[in-house]
């Protein structure tokens, strides 16, 4: 490839294939047309039903409950797959309207439909008018004059804690609620290190590939597993379309790069960028609707040459976009220069900063490097100055790094940016599993999690090969499930261990549609049990094909237990006990 | 459930379902009969020759040698997939015989073919007469007496150390070289924290599902994807023979739990064991060439009423068989009491000890609880017994636990059996993700692994649910490369971050081809990039879908090193930089 020219963009997709889909009669594609059929909740989550917990101030909080068997409670789990039933063609009901509307806003022109030529496909009513704060209205305004707002209402009852908990984490920085007054259609939630770890699904298009329902459908695909939120990354054409599609149909907070948006703008080159192109994009996609905005404002001039030596460079996008203007103009990046601008912006519509790590390691050999610690100081001396303003903020962390080094990272951003939430991507913990990489980095999203990450950004099996598609959102979200509910476990989260509590019994009592049912993928669960012993009768059998029944010990340990009560101490029985046949097939000790 | 009767296996059995098989062009089966074609080595692996490095005494040990392009290196890499070409009908070459014959050993009668009904339809190709040494022929017992054995050399020359480094960590029982003198076909490894951290993949039928050409096919497998040592953990029909072909055809060790085979002479009831017919188990089975024993020696009467409040109950299959037997007795566990004389036979052959966790936590609630911790003080005294006679050891470990209580597991077993090399199941770090275990358990085994775990057995995506097939070992395997190689990396290994420097420079570079073949699965990482950009050129190209090319920040990377070299030191060159059209578009820096 020494002398070979780069291929075109255009000469590559011209062959691209299309997407995996297994699972097609899952597919939101039905034949009322691509945007009309609801996810199947029920089929992927038997046994399961949306029930609504209600608060204080009429607030009703989601929740998924599923239902048990041998006169077992039905155990309620966080759901994140928001409202049923509604018509993506018309967006999801305006939950939090009622409760905006009294904290002083003023509605806005907006940008009218006409003014973009991509916005003229969006329909009508998928449109809202854009409104602002005449004061402030975020969230950690709030919190710190004591008032406690209806989603921080929603947030304890969702994680279980005292309103007046949530509110004193959101006052202090140490949780952020991401609600834009724009996205009306949010179920409030929390990232903070006392809560529950959250999981971010990134999806969104690219120049090469995917189009305006597949992304839709990963949003809904991604929420119905339990994203927590979902980042639109959108870089190929019809962005603002895209963003207005994924923003009226999310329960979940939509975070957003909005660099991206501005160098589409200027046609893909990062010298053309100017400080006014983009805050109008700020302000596009503030009154949009996105509830958080990376921002790379940490990636300093002075900092560049301090990646000259590295394996793989600057990984992040956006943070090699504003190193490339940062050089081409040597000055300093305005996304710097003009932090306490962007403040402004991200007040007037309680937009959260995610302050990105643009010169997060790619490769385990630049992890905890001077390029990255140095830009994680400034996002501490931001994270203050967005304070100053009252605007919520957290802290996104690598990237690739060695297990040993992982703490170190944990250690630092607490200490330097004053406890903000820190948001990881993984970290993958080796770069030789291209394709398992939802595995490499379940390992460091998990330690890190368990050591104080409060959300972490998954990795589907694609990263580093191309651009996932639904079963990869699935694999990705999956594997982050696994990784946020081990940190939970870890951290001692008091809800936490009910459930694994719940889905051991059910498999020491042999209940296996119940153990089916509590795990995190019931269908896969069920699928891989039928794929031996497909029968009915085996959903009752005492023994799987693992073992089989002579060698399950979790039968035999039944029978243990019920010699044990029987040989009253196990003193003296044992002869009684063989004379019977020595074998004592009874319930569970656990039902007795 | 509560009423119905529990179904047999051979209810469930006669609706089994065909295993998946989605690989069946690189499957053993071929035109010329099951067992005739060999695993295909570059099918799987492509521009990788396996070549050997020379070294004393004749000594040539494997390695895969992978070829890279754009004139970087080619990289070597530890090699577990045995001998090529050769027909599994008439098993591996002896590599060892000729190291073995000199150390003064008798040949034995053995069990002729007649003796038992399944024998006899073993190949005489697959026969061989077992020999037993005829004063200490260990591994231990020669590092103890200052001889560098074949083996540690073999060893020293995989792991790149000194041969004497080797010897000194055998010696002093801190590392295990697992080599039945009854196993000649074996390719020497050793097990030992010193050392790459090992894995482990368990196959064996059950009395539900699989044949020997299964079990045959899945060994080669595993090995050919990186498994150490194979544990055949058969408790269906046909043990011995399944065994024998497993045994002769594997050039990794070969573990057992000699138990299940002992309970299968009694028709299933554990209470019928007898020390007579586990003696000549384990006689029949060393002599086979068996190269670890797991003996859930530890398993005491007085401990299994710490079991009764647990919400798993006991979940080893030879556990709960042991615990059953003793409280049926009222006696103490037969592998206790007559543990010395198991050792003495153990000697005969080196056969190690794996000492077995049978009261492991099966669930997060049973984690590090007073069963499984006295369980494992017992492990410690058995060791030190175990030593005494020569007898190479490591020990079993856990199972469930959460991530905050995994290194207290470590801990402990360093402190209580002597620094032998620890083997631990996992840990699972949850228990609500049945079907994906794979994952919840690689997060654990990379963290024990990095804490000193010499030896990680894998957990396929079907634990719990299923007898694993070949695509969910090949599952598991891949998983817990992934836990021991980020292990190492934690550890420092000096030869870990090699491979992942070679691979990030590949990708950092756009050689796509080095980068899928540097992957621990090449075909995979391939088959995910093509599948949206399929096109021959796209493996030149300086981006991939994920980001398509304006947005890839490994070419603005490369872009801004240019800029920066040209720029000389980033000082006043702006302009001129500009002028020219601010694109340069260079050889990567790592190749100027």
């Amino acid at each position: 490839m020494d002398t070979a020219a780069p291929v075109t963009a255009d000469e590559v997709a011209s062959a691209a294939s299309p997407p995996r889909n297994n699972e097609e009669n899952l597919s939101l594609r039905g034949a009322e047309g691509p945007e009309a059929i609801s996810p199947p909740y029920r089929g992927v989550f038997p046994n399961s039903t949306k029930v609504h917990v209600p608060g204080p101030r009429g607030i009703a909080v989601p929740m998924r409950e599923i239902a048990l068997s041998g006169g077992e409670p039905s155990l309620r789990v966080y759901d994140t797959s928001g409202p049923e039933g509604f018509d993506v063609r018309n967006g999801l009901p305006p939950l939090r309207a009622v409760w905006i509307e009294p904290r002083g806003v003023e509605e806005l022109p907006g940008i009218a439909p006409g003014e973009s030529p991509e916005a003229i496909s969006i329909p009508a009513s998928l449109l809202r008018p854009p409104i602002r704060g005449r004061g402030p209205i975020t969230q950690l305004a709030f919190a710190r004059r004591g008032e406690i707002t209806e989603e921080m209402e929603f947030v304890a009852l969702r994680e279980g804690m005292p309103a007046e908990f949530v509110r004193s984490e959101v006052a202090r920085g140490r949780a952020i609620i991401p609600a834009n007054i724009n996205h009306p259609e949010l179920e409030p939630m929390a990232i903070g290190r006392a809560f529950h770890v959250k999981i971010n699904a990134n999806i969104g298009n690219s120049a090469v590939k995917s189009s305006i329902e597949d992304e839709v459908e990963k949003l809904r695909w991604a929420i119905l597993w339990g994203a927590d939120t979902v980042m639109d990354l959108s870089t190929g054409q019809r962005i603002h379309e895209t963003r207005q599609w994924i923003i009226r149909n999310a329960p979940v907070p939509i975070g957003t790069v909005p660099i991206y948006q501005a160098l589409e703008k200027v046609g893909g080159v990062p010298e053309e960028l100017t400080w006014e192109l983009y805050r109008e994009t700020l302000i596009e996609q503030a009154e949009q609707g996105v509830d958080y905005f990376t921002v790379h404002a940490g990636v300093l001039l002075r900092y560049i040459p301090l990646t000259a030596q590295r394996v793989t460079g600057i990984v992040s996008r956006g943070g090699s976009i504003m190193a490339k203007w940062c050089l081409a103009h040597h000055q300093e990046s305005f996304l710097y220069t003009r932090f306490r601008e962007i403040c402004e912006i991200m007040q007037a519509y309680d937009v959260s900063f995610s302050l990105g790590d643009g010169l997060r390691p790619g490769s385990i050999a630049d992890a905890n490097d001077a390029a990255q610690f140095a830009e994680l100081e400034t996002q501490g001396e931001l994270t203050k100055i967005a304070w100053e303003y009252d605007v919520q903020v957290m802290n996104e962390g690598p990237g690739h790094v060695p297990m040993h080094l992982i703490k170190e990272n944990m250690e630092k951003q607490l200490a330097w940016c004053g406890e903000a939430p820190f948001y990881t991507l993984g970290p993958l913990t080796t770069d030789i599993a291209p394709g398992y990489d939802h595995i490499t980095s379940a390992i460091g999203a998990a330690m890190i999690g368990w050591y104080g990450t409060a959300m972490l950004c998954y990795v589907t099996p694609k990263e580093h090969l191309g651009l996932p598609n639904r079963d990869d959102v699935k694999a990705g979200v999956i594997a982050y499930k696994i990784a946020a509910h081990a940190a939970d476990l870890a951290k001692g989260h008091p809800r936490a261990a009910v459930r694994d509590g719940a889905l051991s019994k059910a498999r020491f009592d042999f209940r296996w549609e119940d153990q089916f049912n509590l795990a995190l993928d019931p269908v896969t669960a069920r699928a891989y049990h039928d794929e031996t012993l497909p029968a009915d009768g085996a959903k009752l059998a005492h023994f799987c094909s693992m073992c089989g029944p002579k060698f399950c010990s979790m039968r035999i340990s039944q029978d243990l237990r019920a010699m044990a009560e029987q040989a009253a101490g196990m003193a003296g029985k044992a002869e009684e006990f063989r004379a019977r046949g020595g074998e004592l097939y009874v319930a569970p000790i656990s039902r007795v």
